[in-house]
């Protein structure tokens, strides 16, 4: 057995069942052992963006990871993006990225470059491995490393001589410590916060699983707290017979509204909220003044342990949770398209166990409402704020869940930088229906100028924020890469393509020309 | 004027432009300060790694830097891998990189990374600038930087409030020292080394303009040395009247028997000749053993004026230079697509000034004998080894060069990873005919496969090579973005598209359906 095959069966032990692949040459003795080992599902992506995103996705709906094929410096440097969003997302991947035999990387050939140096921004941990013996247990190490919570991104850099010679066999993956859980302390800390009029337990991670979001629900019950959500989410568990709750707005001034009057705030999960960009004359921290805040459980915490020790406290666990969603589904929109109508048709055609990946950036921001009282359904947002996010997540997210329907909203300017997915999703038949909002701009970008105070933009200015010189036909580009599609003009024509896509299984293109 | 402002007068002052550009809000007050300032062209990409591969090309057709803007560490991650191209290429580039004010680094939010980490193992010059009031001078910096022969990557990080303070203005530009000469006795050594027998004058970079050229032809007819040019190549300008010369072939087998039997070689603007990979039981260097090998001039060096050296120490400026090609045009080819086939069909219809830019990775490695003698044009090939060059730098050297037809020869694995190189083509109506050689596989690995000793390749394996499952259909993808286009199944249908491309202007896609 050489090192590649030592590397795959670690990965297979370990848990690692699938790889987001581009390979190179150098990396052909792992996939070389595919063949040979059982237990590993090789997914291609045609851009390393795909592969890295598709881990991302497929992390935070099995919470655990899968791993990454990459060719050398460049190619994890295309994947780092995407990497970018797994890692503020707290998701974990293993990346596996091929090197030159360490004795030819002296010779400075074209693809030779800093590996290491180009990991290490996106990666919480990064080893080159130095010889086939040690691939194994260099292997074992990074899945390690993670699975460490909430999920850290691990890079190996794998060279072709460790690859191609004979190694001992597979590693053990050694056990990873379990998040802290608050001291009790800081549990009676926390409830006592709660308990003080203006009070706001601001939650993040797996605290917006269903079960978090009902332990928050008993404790908003008992206290009169808020419940708020940060801004990124990674994944919330919601619809009929949750508990919703509202992420962080964007916008400064709205996420000042939220939480305007909070005069005790508790952190589960999420870091205290900020402002996503500085504006000149606007505030980055974004609690109001003289609120306290105080963490009970920190990013890289135990949410959910950490709320029941909260509820348990407060004696709070006998409480009907506070604000569940009753089961309700907006009425089928019609006429032009507004971003209510949108959201509408969404909460109108969304099936049970949906998972919406939403990059709709300026679009979607209101939908939250309207698929409230939908199917039970995921929702996943981008935390890193590198667009290209939507499509590869759909791939991680449909890979992971082969029998739920994945919806995947995104803006047009976002879908182009990771337009590849699309082929992907037609080589696995996965089953993605994907909605472009057209609106043929970086629309967001129109506001930035503003709020930044670049006002008054010229032509040239302008030119750098739209989309509509040529305009981007993506039934077309769908089409190109294997994936059917239709446009929507109007309301109802985006209710009938919804329907259909939800009638079948496969992706599904829908250009929503706004 | 603010920061902004004061660093793109000081980019046009000082030669920068053109801007190819993704921004996003931390850059919008340099996209505010575009309509405030003439002479800066802003060009805008879908994906950063168009960006930077047009900064490329772009340098490669003018010796001039072209400036890039990238929204933070991600959008420079996305740029990344075409910069490692254009670092290996020896071409200038400015990166203006926006980043979050410094005030609000710390806070950690979605898009805060470690930029200058991200920057560094792609650029030779890497600064934060920290005041509005430093921001111009940093700027001529890094131009400066840039120019460094034979060309460098400098990266400006811009936080937001340098944009957005006041400045003083403009700064001027230092001058860039000129590259070292070589000293008398490393000519001398030279001269003494090539009039030895079976001797090799080893040529890359600027030694590849047709003036270089001409002059290792005097040298070569003065001393029957031979002359080998290098296996990256930024730029050759070759055709009917210049003296051809081959570039080292990719697989280690062929390019040995190119090298066979040289006993001593002298590099001019080129490394010594090493394997693009290690192989196990395959050498990595090339150059046979007991061959004598000294430097007259460095990668960094001044490859011109060595050879003028070179010449005037052996006596052969007046001499005829060997091997000059004559015009000649092969007939147009015919039936079933061959590799051969492929050649004769460029060589019978590229026009005067023709610009290739060459990502044809197996299919095109046999071209250049059929274009040897074609109307006068420059070939650009990748040094970076990281596919997704081909677009990015044609859409580059098409603004570099508005008056000459761009040729883009792209493998159809290649071409996906950053087709949105398309859409700038048609947005500033580049003049641009790109052929896609479809072979349905990373036809590469096929062979890598093989020469790494991963033999008899399972299905699993075989997988992850091949892009038939779904067939990609380039045309559709092109008419997404607004490109024309057609499909070529034999030769008489691919000369016909190529005899109408080279007809008009503007951006045109011929998929070579092999």
């Amino acid at each position: 057995m050489n090192g590649a095959e030592s590397l795959v069966r670690t990965l297979v032990k370990g848990g690692v069942e699938v790889c987001f692949a581009n390979p190179g040459t150098s990396e052909m003795h792992f996939v070389g052992a595919l063949d040979r080992v059982e237990g590993m599902r090789c997914v291609l992506g045609l851009f390393e963006g795909v592969c890295s995103g598709a881990a991302d996705g497929y992390y935070r709906m099995t919470d655990k990871p899968a791993s990454t094929l990459l060719h050398l410096g460049p190619g994890l440097a295309n994947a780092a993006a995407n990497l970018h969003n797994a890692k503020k997302a707290g998701s974990g991947v293993v990346n596996i990225v091929g090197e030159h035999a360490l004795y030819h990387i002296k010779y400075d050939t074209p693809l030779t470059a800093d590996i290491e140096g180009i990991a290490r921004p996106f990666s919480h941990w990064v080893k080159t491995s130095p010889t086939s013996k040690t691939v194994a247990g260099d292997g074992a190490l990074a899945i390690q490393a993670a699975r460490v919570a909430p999920g850290q991104i691990a890079t190996l850099i794998l060279p072709a001589d460790t690859a191609w010679t004979e190694a001992d066999g597979p590693a053990e993956t050694p056990a990873t410590p379990a998040p802290e859980k608050p001291s009790q302390e800081t549990v009676v800390a926390a409830a006592k916060a709660l308990k003080k009029p203006n009070a706001m337990l601001f939650i993040g991670g797996r605290a917006l699983r269903a079960r978090g979001l009902e332990l928050a629900g008993k404790i908003a019950a008992k206290t009169g707290c808020k419940v708020q959500g940060a801004g990124g989410t990674a994944r919330i568990e919601r619809g009929a017979g949750r508990v919703p709750v509202l992420r962080l707005h964007f916008v400064i001034e709205q996420a000042q509204a939220q939480l305007k009057g909070t005069q005790q705030m508790v952190l589960c999960g999420a870091k205290a909220p900020f402002a996503f960009f500085a504006y000149p004359g606007k505030p980055s921290v974004l609690t109001p003044d003289g609120c306290e805040t105080m963490t009970l459980c920190p990013v890289e915490g135990d949410p959910l342990a950490s709320l029941e020790a909260l509820a348990m406290e407060l004696d709070a666990m006998n409480e009907t949770a506070a604000g569940v969603a009753q089961p309700h589904r907006p009425d089928r929109p019609k006429g032009k398209f507004t971003l209510d109508g949108l959201g509408q048709a969404l909460g109108a055609t969304m099936p049970e166990g949906a998972i919406v990946v939403d990059e709709s950036v300026t679009t979607g921001r209101g939908f939250f409402p309207f698929s409230a009282g939908a199917p039970p359904h995921d929702w996943l947002n981008n935390m890193g704020g590198s667009i290209g996010f939507g499509g590869p997540v759909a791939v991680g997210a449909a890979v992971a869940c082969p029998d739920r329907k994945v919806i995947c909203m995104i803006g047009d300017g976002s879908a182009m930088y990771t337009i590849q997915s699309l082929w992907t999703m037609a080589r696995e038949n996965l089953d993605v229906c994907v909605m472009i909002f057209s609106n043929r701009s970086y629309n967001i970008l129109y506001s930035q100028l503003a709020d930044v105070g670049a006002a008054n933009p010229g032509p040239r200015a302008i030119d750098m924020l739209t989309l509509d010189r040529p305009t981007l036909q993506f039934t077309d580009l769908a089409k190109g890469m294997g994936v059917a599609g239709g446009k929507a003009h109007d309301l109802e024509e985006l209710t009938k393509h919804l329907t259909y896509a939800m009638s079948q299984k496969g992706p599904y293109l829908i250009d929503v020309i706004m």
